[in-house]
């Protein structure tokens, strides 16, 4: 399906709204009253099987006796009408239609989702596509295609604009719609597409971004069952630059118990959703205001290079205020050009601060120019990427509308991205009034500039890495564990190092291998062909020093194994490897997501301490990499102590080989290496990294 | 100094205006228009030697023609005028004086600071204290003494109310000001103290308390530099159940360097400055919202008993998002009494939730008493400490005066702990109207609800651990590190179990010592009398099992020493110790705070991965053993991969003896533990907790 092929669904000929009602509060009503309100140009066609008109049009009986085909209908009645008005559109031929009757799948009743999908095959089979049930609407202010029932439009004046919203729930797309009309952010589209039934969130959201003057797409969702869809309209926003906001409820253990309570929504492991969006360059949203504060900055034409923060106050509070702010932001505060100091210390009293941040000080009360004098230096300047101007107090005595056009012309003619803190609100208007992103303080402005930074820099790193090639749906039910001996050769073959070990039959042989190691002390195992819990069964031996004592663990392991019946092929000798760190990388593949993988602190207490990250293939050794620096252990890396640095790029590398084989070999259903022994970035260990355990799960 | 005695700051019976200005826009002028228009009852008295009248009133050439003492004088003159000014206050016997000039302290130039500490001296033995210099100012709402210049008072119309700030920053006193008036709460004091030369925002603060009017403090710091009157705010707000709030710049390094670069402010150590807020039941807030956000909530007669939240919406998006919101904020969803979900299927529709967080959904549209019906059942479930009703969208059609009017109900009649988020603005309104506390979305409701809750739970566990001990400003010159013989003895001494370690001088000796232990094996160490990096030169031998090699290896070490000419005690002999966990304690004397206590993670790379939490002593073992588990090794200590459960609390109680006896013997400077060895809470190793290495200076 192209999305194209919904258009549809935003800019209809004609509509037909089955349940249709004379009284505009009504739900079968509003959406009528709200399309004649807001300029829809198609045929309207109410069906009311007891009125000849509603709200002025002429009504029809039913779905027959229409005088077109409608290109759209909405569907306003409830339950069982709703299923038979599904059934009526399809023997008319009705392209799609929107649902807004609840009691279908969100009781998470299996009657109710039944019904659902009986609902939907029944509209799929006549080639007609459903939005819902359970859904709020939609809403395209462009067209005035308005079907939705949101209250919200009633209570906040809608305006058109470059902003899309598609969300599962009505309240969240009525809600980011109201905070950004306050803000005075046109919105063109409001879509609550409910139970996802058919078209889902992604399906609608890739038909958004078919509209030109779209700029911005915010999207809220409970839970991802199709990401395909999700990944289109991520691919397509990344190659339009349209940022893509997505907030998921359900980020806590109690907030996904609700979600399934309430709509049934499927569990996803929060940290692989986390770890999908940043792959695909989706922005993810922990609150409202990551959702909605950012916009108007998202709609600026700024092409940030960096996150080198400088900061201009007339406070030296909200100077150090605004340092503080930019840490939690991670943004680093930008040390300036020596040239930059010099010019400030031009332009600036002595008793004002010329380094970063800049405190102009109570001087500006009596030089309105000051900032005129120091923005443009800041501009010049390399080191800056962007910038905070934090005025606390003005007002009578401050010239405030030059200090607006001064930084107005900062972040339009030099082209800065600039975010304003002013907690007074007629400097907040000036600001404002000069086309400024403004907030009341500097944490949050700070906080949504960091944001729109970050989000840039994954955009781009997304674009490096390309889109996803992904293989999901994996059924698990046929799964055998590899021996040890054939997981190592397994990683060896698909481009991880693995430890030399060598597969032996008898004692004898263990010995002989052994000797042929160099007679340097060596790791004994046990080789079972399935999963079993070696430690515990005494068949792992370390640093074993004699070939006697080899050949007689050796013999002491067969026969433990012979005695409680397990299959194996013999014992593995391998040589001791000790790295600088004891790494971990695995892979495993999402019932919804498909192949991640991870990258951790390796060691015994891995899940007590749950020091891992998740990665989604394909991806590079720059992307590995970071991913392991923001390990808690990360600080260890560098080397400490006298301890050579870790070799985290070999460490990287056997991550993205590991990722490269999961897209390639669809047999594989898990591999965990624990643990990966990462040498020396220089100096001795200088191996690299190795498996010297493996576990490799496959079909 | 009583701070009653500075009753002359807020109610002065007659100011002086030393250079008032005529002009009600600058600096001598505003405070004289303020006073006039705010209600000050007192004489004021203009000083201005070029005017007979300023303001209308009265105006005198000088300090020494005024035709009375004022009980204050404020300074409104610059540099070597004010010093001029304060010279003569102190010839007629003021008894405080408010410098607002700059130019001193806050330079960072020495000649600056000598001036300033010259100006308070003269003062000083005149027995006048003084308020500044590069003071915005003292205003007290209550009185009409408005000894202030702050531009927010024309902005933002001054309302009385039960809120006093004092802060060192002029505009941070102004920002939260104007910003808790657009919420629409009343303020008291907004006190701008500048470089608290002589009274400082401690003393300041404790002085507003004496107001029984005032019900919340807000504070801001760049540094601290004499706890002990913000300690005796902080006891005297606790004894009147004042909640104090106090936001610090310069969290963050370059933070910091911003503070010390605008205005000199001492860097003091970021989480022992955490440590002395937790102790005595100040609540640090992180930014603008934490000081601002939570204070109608403080100003509620509620009185909480935990942190158990009940969600209520008509969204079920609503409830989900603020599941989530209740995690970041650590509060709990609570599980509702059998009862209670009973009694919420009888009143709710078959489709609504029952269970925590209740969604009501659209039912509300048509039934307006829904909410009248379940808020009363959550009153009276004992599960339920606190509720957070998350309105997202109403309007017309929906009741929202009745809906505002139970939840006031609950908050008010059943004394329930109750935020609302409301994005629409006419139905916070009417939320808001009712007496409820309001916010645009669900995260920034339950943060502050979180804050407030935490708060209570914080001053509660304050009054339980009773008034700070404090020792401060140690000299650390003549310090003197003893041998780990010593200090081993004198942990044992003071509460603290450690090794049974024997010191012996000759090798003959280890070898009759490693006997006398059993002949297991032991851990050897040379034991020089000063510190040494033992482990560097070989002065550690762990798991040395023969009578032989002990002596062998002591013959090596103390030949090692003497041939280093390291001074020496010989070497200790110990019983190795292997706990279920290597912990880690600590002390030592904060140059500003005095002593504090470390718990953390022990072992080698205890500075590189610091996990670790400070604490300010006198605190009991529920303190420290909360302390522990917030580490990040926490998961491990609950007992992981069959390994038994550590011992917390005796670990707990070495950290609580260590504070003791860094309280009661001023002579020790630093204790460091590590390891502490931490054995099993039940089973074996049973010995609680033993240092097993000690470095312990004393002077």
């Amino acid at each position: 399906m192209s999305p194209a092929a919904l258009s549809y669904l935003h800019s209809p000929s004609s509509v037909a709204v089955i349940g249709a009602s004379d009284d505009p509060d009504k739900i079968g009503g509003r959406p009528i009253a709200f399309m004649q309100r807001f300029g829809f140009k198609g045929t309207i066609l109410p069906v009311n099987p007891s009125r000849a008109t509603v709200q002025g049009l002429p009504a029809y009986p039913d779905v027959a006796s229409l005088p077109m085909v409608p290109d759209v209908a909405l569907i306003a009645v409830p339950g069982e009408a709703a299923i038979q008005a599904v059934h009526a559109c399809t023997e008319r031929g009705v392209q799609g239609a929107v649902i807004m009757a609840s009691g279908f799948g969100e009781t998470g009743r299996p009657e109710d989702l039944e019904r659902q999908q009986r609902m939907v095959s029944e509209a799929r089979s006549a080639g007609m596509r459903i939005v819902g049930p359970n859904s709020q609407g939609l809403a395209n202010f462009g067209t005035g295609t308005i079907l939705s029932f949101s209250t919200m439009f009633v209570e906040q004046e809608p305006m058109d604009g470059p902003i899309g919203i598609v969300s599962q729930s009505g309240a969240m797309c009525s809600i980011p719609y109201g905070l950004l009309r306050r803000r005075g952010l046109g919105v063109r589209y409001v879509h609550g597409t409910g139970n996802d039934a058919d078209l889902g969130v992604g399906d609608i959201a890739e038909a958004v971004l078919d509209d030109p003057d779209i700029r911005l797409l915010l999207l809220y969702l409970e839970d991802i069952r199709d990401p395909g869809a999700l990944e289109r309209t991520a691919q397509k926003a990344l190659e339009r630059e349209i940022p893509v906001v997505a907030m998921m409820g359900g980020r806590s253990a109690d907030g996904r118990r609700a979600a399934a309570s309430h709509t049934g929504a499927l569990a996803n492991e929060q940290r692989v959703v986390d770890a999908f969006f940043k792959r695909t360059g989706i922005w993810r949203a922990r609150t409202m205001a990551g959702l909605v504060d950012t916009a108007h900055l998202y709609l600026q034409d700024w092409r940030p290079r960096g996150r080198r923060l400088a900061i201009v106050s007339n406070s030296g509070a909200i100077c150090v205020l605004g340092a503080d702010a930019a840490a939690d932001a991670d943004l680093s505060v930008t040390t300036f050009e020596a040239a930059t100091t010099d010019a400030l210390t031009e332009v600036l009293p002595a008793f004002a601060t010329k380094t970063n941040p800049i405190d102009i000080t109570a001087a500006l009360l009596t030089d309105s120019s000051l900032f005129g004098k120091v923005l443009p230096l800041l501009a010049a300047d390399r080191s800056v990427d962007a910038c905070f101007i934090g005025v606390p107090v003005a007002g009578k005595g401050y010239d405030v509308a030059r200090f607006a056009t001064d930084a107005a012309a900062f972040a339009q003619r030099d082209n800065m991205p600039v975010v304003v803190a002013a907690p007074q609100e007629n400097v907040a208007a000036a600001f404002r009034d000069a086309g400024l992103v403004v907030f009341d303080d500097e944490a949050s402005a700070i906080a949504a500039l960091g944001q729109y930074l970050h989000h840039h820099e994954l955009m781009d790193a997304t674009r490096r890495l390309g889109p996803l090639q992904t293989r999901r749906g994996m059924p698990a039910n046929d799964a055998a564990v590899l021996s040890e001996a054939a997981g190592l050769a397994f990683l060896q073959a698909h481009g991880i190092e693995a430890v030399g070990a060598i597969l032996c039959g008898e004692p004898q042989a263990a010995a002989e291998a052994f000797r042929s190691l160099g007679g340097q002390p060596v790791a004994l195992k046990g080789c079972p062909t399935g999963a079993t819990h070696k430690s515990e069964l005494g068949l792992v031996r370390l640093k074993v020093a004699t070939a006697a004592d080899v050949e007689a663990a050796a013999t002491d392991m067969i026969a433990t194994m012979s005695r409680l019946g397990i299959e194996h092929e013999g014992v593995l000798v391998a040589p001791m490897i000790a790295g600088v760190t004891e790494g971990l990388v695995g892979a495993h593949v999402d019932p919804v997501f498909g192949p991640v993988i991870l990258v951790g602190a390796g060691g015994k207490y891995v899940e007590a301490l749950d020091d891992v990250e998740v990665l989604v293939p394909p991806f590079d050794a720059e992307t590995a990499e970071a991913a392991i620096r923001r390990l808690r252990i990360a600080p260890l890396l560098a080397g400490v102590r006298g301890e050579p640095a870790t070799d985290v790029a070999a460490w990287a590398q056997a991550a993205v080989a590991l990722g490269s084989m999961m897209l390639a070999d669809p047999s594989v259903l898990s591999v965990d290496v624990n643990p990966l022994m990462v040498g020396a970035a220089v100096g001795e260990p200088a191996f690299g990294a190795i498996a010297v355990d493996a576990v490799v799960v496959r079909r």
